[in-house]
């Protein structure tokens, strides 16, 4: 016990790669400015999902261009050098806002309705006003602008259009921005998978969302209890689009990262390895843990650890055999 | 009008094959024994989807073994020695069946939640007297018994040992049952189609519900009015889940077919025979239309049209290729 907290607050200031060399970003989840310090305080070197709901939770209208650009430049400011990846609105599904829930309705299957990227492209004056509020905070850090929900090309296609005429039109009013401001989507529609090797030529990054991928994959709600016998974090399919998406990204020199809950697995820990994962962001506690793994593991054994599993038929054997590769690497 | 009329009751008769010769089965899709006769008038050569939901509707309490028999019995009797398709029940999601209701209760996502072979696969006793049903039927006609929303090996392994448990059981109690009978899933789950490969060397034959993929892959509910933009059956992500299920299927030499709304889609049809799919399941009102195009079909062509088609980057621009396509074949 007390060699383990030892050992995790040693590992603080270590870089995060593998015995080999092989390094993985390994960042915080956060879900409001006042994160910030949590994450630097866990040795996180990033943000990999930055939360913009709490703006928009508990009132009736949305937040204006001003409240937003104080928010995101506070968390950009705060973690600067380190990327900040903010993703824009991620409402509907279980993620009541009560503004939003007004312009959707009520809806048989929320998790398979209008939501996230969807509402903000069905009401661009909503989505402009976020992007606006983005694009100026870009001045004050490393920004990264991610787009949840994306199913297609067009939509990457449209948002990023209205992010180029939000830029020019900041611009052209006096505004400073950043040179550059990477636009990156989450991969959490089994179809941004599937099409992973399309998708990332229009984008920056991709970050793979493993709650909603999961989900649909495997059509299960994952907060119906009656179906915890068919939510499987490990099942070959899914494994088998992780791998998809992480050659799409490679094949086009895109990062390839991830954000859901798995990012924090130490289970999966070296098969992210393996698949070339580049950075796992994950809630700041987490992370001392996921590193201290991380920093036993080499790439090689990972990569065979892979092989290994690929030929294997169901979640719970690739599970166990996870387990048992965790303790040889233990000590 | 009348040259068009006087031509689909021409091939009533007419095998269903491309001018080069390849057979597609027309199949009917009938949803109680009455419809039987049906397909048979539209030149229909077997049932690939009998949906069994019929008997379970506009009750409290399920349909005992008796009642089960005598309706698949009569379908298979009216339709022999042609193949009939039975689907095990299909309950939940946006079919209500009051007795299932009782075991699910309410969920935030039915689409998503406790349905079909999954509320079999938990309620055993409901699931072993359809399949009672079903094997005593089997002495009267073609039998292929299907199962619905597979998302997993352990479930077809389930359900087979259940199935053959209740053979044996049957057979010792001196029922007259057929020698084989095919037990076959629909892909209907992105898992499914993902594990294609596996899968099929788990049954006898596959048959893809395009309804449910294609809601599934791209995490759209199909009954959603404001996501008609989302909704999109040729999307190139769910056209690469049709070409990976085809392929496994035929790398384990098991029959591939369809019943969801695509298969009558005559659109699709080119598409779906350059797939190499074997049986195509529709309304039995589609039937002629769909052989009068099919009779004007080659298969290198099609086989052409895929090739091209797979570069392309929207379904919409797939969609126009197709109408294209069909205008060059028509006359
Ligand atoms: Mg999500
Ligand atoms: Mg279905």
């Amino acid at each position: 016990q007390e060699r383990t907290r030892s050992r995790l607050k040693a590992g603080i200031d270590a870089p995060a790669r593998t015995r080999d060399g092989h390094s993985v970003g390994l960042w915080g989840n956060i879900a409001s400015p006042h994160d910030a310090s949590g994450v630097l305080d866990a040795g996180g070197t990033g943000v990999g999902l930055f939360r913009t709901e709490f703006l928009f939770m508990g009132r009736t209208t949305p937040p204006d261009e001003e409240e937003q650009f104080q928010a995101y430049r506070e968390a950009l400011t705060a973690l600067a050098p380190f990327p900040v990846t903010i993703r824009t609105l991620d409402a509907g599904g279980d993620k009541e806002v009560p503004y939003v829930k007004g312009l959707v309705g009520e809806e048989a299957n929320p998790f398979l309705g209008l939501r996230a990227l969807r509402v903000c492209l069905q009401h661009p004056d909503l989505f402009r006003t976020q992007l606006r509020a983005l694009v100026r905070a870009s001045a004050h850090g490393n920004l990264r602008i991610m787009l949840p929900l994306v199913s297609s090309l067009w939509e990457v296609r449209q948002a990023r259009t209205l992010l180029e005429e939000v830029r020019a039109e900041c611009r052209d009013q006096g505004n400073p921005t950043a040179e550059r401001i990477p636009l990156g989507i989450m991969v959490e529609v089994p179809s941004a998978a599937i099409l992973a090797d399309r998708l990332a030529r229009e984008v920056d990054f991709f970050s793979v969302g493993t709650n909603d991928l999961i989900q649909y994959t495997l059509a299960v709600d994952r907060q119906n209890p009656r179906l915890l016998s068919w939510y499987d974090p490990f099942h070959p399919a899914v494994l088998r689009l992780l791998a998809l998406t992480a050659q799409g990204a490679r094949a086009a020199g895109v990062e390839v990262g991830m954000c859901g809950e798995m990012a924090g697995d130490r289970l999966a820990l070296p098969l992210l390895v393996a698949l070339g994962y580049d950075d796992l962001s994950m809630s700041s506690a987490r992370i001392p843990w996921v590193k201290e793994t991380l920093l036993r593991l080499d790439r090689p054994s990972c990569q065979a650890l892979w092989e290994e599993i690929q030929g294997m038929e169901s979640g719970s054997a690739i599970r166990d055999r996870l387990a048992a590769f965790q303790e040889t690497t233990g000590e």
